[in-house]
């Protein structure tokens, strides 16, 4: 197989250097706090298989100091065992992920050396003022073996110098992808055609690689996720159903249909929803494009207040918007 | 105000050749057989003025000899009466549009000249190999007085060579507006990006615009309309909450709110949620993205099959991909 990176993809070309990544416990995991079910987390794990998804994310690797393991699910914390009773010593083509926030994670004492986990992945999120903090992390998780990544959140708030200097910083830390993250799902394609080039550009000439997550508050999760593809980012986010935080994120299923290479199953993915999604909807668990969402995208702004408005059964969007802009 | 059209857009100008038109009550009237309330269609222009949209649909064009009255709302036939009902002589900037289907209405009879009439647009839609009777209908209906659009449907099943004649011949009639119809919500931007510069460039070449009607099947109905207006294609179809046949158009709240014209003001529209679409939604009118509709999009499928799915309440998506397939 032809491994070298094609960065000029058309809508027939299958590119190898392409993955995708399975989010939907950890972004999901802040919708229900982390409750899935162990038939969930199971079922999940292998329709991801079976899918031909590349990376699975099973949580947070979140500081129990700082979080009481009573107040969350188990998928807030990660613990090595409750990985290894979904996976065993994963026997798979599939990596696994963990997320660890900068400031929210004890990763000297809790991550163990890759050798004795059956992690593959770290990802490490952080806001653009912290990024020395997470090139300390970043240092430290590739010597103890893994794969890691650097997810600078919250962009769409940073001015151009300071994410120049932000990437320019990672460039030359050892990390292997830098993630384009658009936290409030506020930004335009036209937009992450720009962000992506500046991304690949400061990336491929440090021999590293790009990935992306998205945000659905304006319905463009999908969109700008195809378009960063299309402009050589690689690692792809998806969530199942598009599960995630608020507006939630990039639908896997549409992402599958829409990637080439054969190996990607989007069936896989469509029986898992028959089976768990439409359950946990009708369970009231409440994730999705709405108008509070659209509200907070528009206005560049954290979605935590359509958060609020949709958890009250707010409907008078006009006063939400109102009480927003009074905040700017 | 420069009225010269502005062909390369970028995301802070604003382009006076850009119109917004609302089809709320055509395309959303195919999802519960056209049955607004007076109220709801009394609102909803009010509201469009307040938004600063162009054109208001008010539906089609219907044939009486071939649809029986009774069994439709009267947003089907948009008697001349009916219609002044709402707006009387129609004294706001708001331009009245209905849609006249080629082969299933009686234009020359059902449509008065302009002179006595308060409509002022009569958008054609037809099939690529109806061409010839649509240009007679547009030379007839420009003959009458109005401004005239035809919609060319189903594009996506259309050859490219095809495709092309039928461009050319439509650029030598007298219509001013060629519209890229995406019935089955089937493509992605990039497609659209191709599109739009092909429909540009020959409508231009005849001094005419080009609009866009998208499907929301791949949660792409918003961000294929930018697309398509970055090409410099001008006419952006939308409906509020998206309403519309299967997956729905692209959401009005999200075009205006993305547009710059500082005319454009989506509280307005917002309101009008607020006040018509929850109830409407409460009442169990269905549309909007549903697994169904990602598989006829992905499948370029037209969406019937779909909305029989859902309204038998099914929910064994991975049958009806394969149901689906067998048909191809």
């Amino acid at each position: 197989m032809n491994t070298e990176p094609c960065n000029k993809r058309t809508l027939m070309d299958y590119c190898p250097d392409i993955k995708v990544m399975d989010c939907t416990l950890r972004d999901g995991g802040l919708v229900n706090n982390f409750s899935f079910t162990d038939e969930f987390v199971r079922d999940l794990y292998e329709a991801n298989i079976k899918a031909g998804v590349d990376y699975m994310e099973f949580g947070y690797k979140a500081s129990k100091e700082l979080f009481d393991p009573k107040s969350f699910g188990r998928w807030k914390f990660c613990d090595e065992k409750d990985i290894r009773a979904i996976v065993g010593e994963n026997k798979s083509p599939l990596k696994i992920s963990i997320m660890a926030d900068v400031g929210r994670c004890d990763y000297k004492k809790d991550i163990p050396a890759k050798k004795d986990s059956v992690v593959d992945m770290v990802r490490v999120a952080t806001y653009i003022h912290q990024i020395p903090t997470a090139i300390e992390m970043i240092e430290h998780l590739k010597k103890k073996g893994y794969e890691v990544t650097v997810n600078v959140m919250a962009v769409s708030k940073v001015n151009t110098d300071d994410l120049d200097a932000g990437l320019a910083l990672l460039s030359r830390s050892s990390v292997d992808t830098i993630y384009l993250v658009d936290s409030f799902g506020s930004f335009y394609p036209e937009q992450i055609t720009k962000l992506s080039q500046k991304y690949v550009e400061t990336a491929e000439a440090a021999g590293k690689n790009v990935g992306i997550h998205a945000h659905n508050n304006q319905q463009l999760a999908f969109a700008n996720t195809i378009e960063a593809c299309r402009m050589g980012v690689s690692l792809l986010d998806a969530t199942v159903s598009g599960m995630g935080r608020g507006a939630g994120n990039c639908y896997m299923e549409s992402l599958l249909s829409f990637l080439k290479n054969p190996k990607y199953d989007e069936i896989a993915i469509i029986r898992f929803v028959e089976k768990h999604m439409l359950k946990l909807k009708a369970e009231g668990v409440v994730w999705g494009y709405d108008i509070p969402y659209l509200v907070t995208g528009i206005l560049n702004s954290h979605p935590s207040s359509a958060i609020k408005f949709i958890k009250e059964q707010r409907t008078d969007y006009c006063n939400f918007m109102q009480e927003l802009l009074d905040l700017e």
